[in-house]
């Protein structure tokens, strides 16, 4: 089936909202074996009626999302009635949900809210439990010369979302009459870069058939894209997983501060963090997961040299000898995180996230990152110089998979 | 001007990378006065053919991102030329300067890299100091029956953005004869929602001719988007600022934790944070400004009962009789921040961020926010209700905003 998706919003091309409607409806509707042939951002207002127009001669599913709301900018029901060439009438069930809409809420309905009952002849209504604007549906035999069926779905997120799991994946499914045994499955990488997957598995996976490779890389850290038959998959991760086998930290796409909660939750362990330069970027990723309160009690953010000394006992001798960013202080931060917490491991980082405050010596993005348990500490050093952001998400990346190493290798696997 | 992007790329359509390139171009054209009408995502391979050939029918300036790379899927500069109806032919200076790139780094060029020296006749080739692939610009003049003039651009974002500001403004700027006088502005706001600017600023800005006026919410947090002229914009501002004095943070679309850490450096101040539900977001806020460590040296997250004990003195009977979510214990956390570290002001968040830990007195979404000075101490009550990680950004949102308020009240602003 060729689907092209339609989003609508000015503040999209001016850039000050990212489109992420677009992504996660080509992200649904993979995993349902449908891909999206094009998408395509126009304005509030009049521009919707030429996007359709085309993008309905191209195509036998259309989505579109935003202007479908009370105000004058919103005409995509205006603009697929046009298209479509029926009129549009008052939706008598619509007008009554929307009214319950406002009663229930208890504040009264505005006249403009009546537009949204409009429906074009024929098509379905499709009920939004979190919002005044019904959707609409309009199946391929209705819509003249095109054959294509249409969707038209409310702009905000918690409206369109739920919208599409309960109106739009149902109604696709039933109307795919094509064989959709095509699956996509993503594994996550860390502290390897996509030419090492170039140069070791690359030949590897394209040798396998029908199987579609991608890769998209972040800040240290690489998805690997499969998409094809079940069977396929499971090779190419087979192939995959023996090329690199300690690199790979989720077949399932799940983010690193996931793994690593989990890990800490399976092995009844309590993590504590001492963080410089990462500035509570590595505690806040932790407690982004669910769960997280189990395994993290105490994190220490300690900016300055004060800090280090008044809340992780780092001797001023050391601060000077060594410098705030050195192995040694590195080290001597996660040990007296250790000790002033009743964690089990302890991970921390000290570096220079810039953009000023570099030196020959150490310059702009060098940074140690410490690990102590009862039994042993030590520390890495890793350089990155790209920027503040990348700096900081590369630099909560690579503590975050030291302490996933560590796990894994207490609990007897690979590493 | 009618300005069209198209971005190529299969994961942009399959949802596992969100599509930043075209906001950004957005908001860096109309920043020049410049609109983008229509913005198209499609694969990577043959749809960039006739999608470039549709826009270019439409538009005076196309800018197309990505497929100039070595693989064969890249075939943007195939696909130029066939729209334009003109032969592909290397260009000397480009391979010497691909070459050059090669022989900086040490590696050998692989024999695809030459075909990023193919150049559309008579285009320009454009210079990419940061990446292999040459850009491409053809002057309307050469564009056949379209009088449109072409940008291909490289689509890694630290190839293309340089690019962009060194290559494609400059020449759109040049080639505009329109007045441009519409200029864009951003006023950023927390501790209101849409609603109030609707009911209370609308009618005043609406009657301001030639002024468009656009919102966007995110968590706690709106934007008020003006462009028009430099005059109608100031008028603007004056309603806006009259009506909401306190409200708004910035009238130069800075972040709001950007604002307080140049407010605490302007006031030579010191702050620190003991963060329990937000776990070290706020910490992260902070430290993503640079210049943050002169204003932040120690911060604690504190996510369980025994670390708000152990790091900050909030004694066990506290914490029995009220909760660890209550004002008390919100308040005992910012003074013993305060009293841990040398700092003027300490911020406290203590909540249940949820999905679970909720009871029928204190709810999921609960929130204290508590603040210290040698002077006085006082914590206010927040619900959010959203889930997680709505919850964590709110809820950093509000505490930034107390302390912003807080530094505005100690300077005799009003707030």
């Amino acid at each position: 089936m060729h689907i092209e998706i339609i989003n609508t919003g000015s503040e999209l091309l001016l850039g000050t909202t990212l489109n992420t409607h677009g992504a996660w409806m080509g992200s649904e509707l993979i995993q349902h074996g449908f891909r999206v042939q094009r998408q395509t951002t126009v304005p509030d207002g009049p521009a919707i009626m030429e996007a359709l127009a085309e993008a309905m001669t191209r195509s036998d599913v259309v989505i579109v999302s935003g202007g479908i709301g009370p105000t004058s900018d919103d005409i995509s029901r205006e603009a697929a009635a046009e298209v479509l060439g029926v009129d549009l009438i008052e939706d008598e069930a619509a007008m009554r949900s929307i009214e319950a809409f406002f009663a229930r809420r208890k504040r009264p309905m505005a006249e403009e809210n009546r537009k949204q009952a409009l429906n074009p002849v024929g098509a379905d209504v499709l009920a939004n439990p979190n919002g005044t604007a019904p959707g609409v549906y309009t199946p391929p035999r209705l819509s003249g010369d095109y054959f294509c069926a249409l969707f038209l779905l409310p702009g905000p997120p918690g409206e369109m979302k739920p919208m599409f799991h309960a109106e739009v994946t149902p109604r696709l499914c039933a109307l795919a009459d094509v064989s959709r045994e095509h699956k996509m499955q993503t594994l996550r990488f860390t502290g390897i870069g996509e030419s090492d997957f170039h140069t070791q598995l690359d030949e590897k996976l394209l040798a396998i058939p029908e199987l579609e490779v991608g890769y998209c890389a972040r800040p240290s850290e690489v998805d690997l894209r499969l998409i094809g038959s079940r069977e396929n998959i499971q090779k190419a991760i087979s192939y995959t997983l023996a090329t690199f086998p300690t690199h790979c930290f989720s077949t399932k796409g799940e983010s690193l501060e996931a793994v690593v909660v989990n890990l800490l939750t399976t092995q009844g362990k309590l993590l504590t963090l001492a963080e410089s330069c990462t500035g509570g970027r590595i505690a806040s990723r932790i407690t982004d997961v669910s769960g997280a309160s189990a395994v993290f009690t105490h994190g220490f953010v300690t900016y300055a040299n004060a800090a280090k000394r008044d809340l992780l006992g780092v001797s001023d001798d050391l601060l000077e000898s060594h410098g705030a960013v050195s192995e040694e202080v590195a080290i001597a931060m996660a040990e007296g995180a250790l000790k002033h917490s009743n964690a089990n491991i302890a991970v921390s980082v000290t570096g220079i996230a810039g953009p000023t405050g570099g030196t020959q010596e150490k310059p702009v993005g060098t940074v140690w990152i410490g690990l102590a348990t009862a039994e042993h500490s030590f520390a890495i050093h890793k350089i990155h110089a790209h920027g503040r952001e990348i700096f900081k998400q590369s630099t909560s990346q690579n503590a975050l998979d030291l302490i996933r190493r560590e796990l894994l290798k207490e609990s007897g696997c690979p590493s």
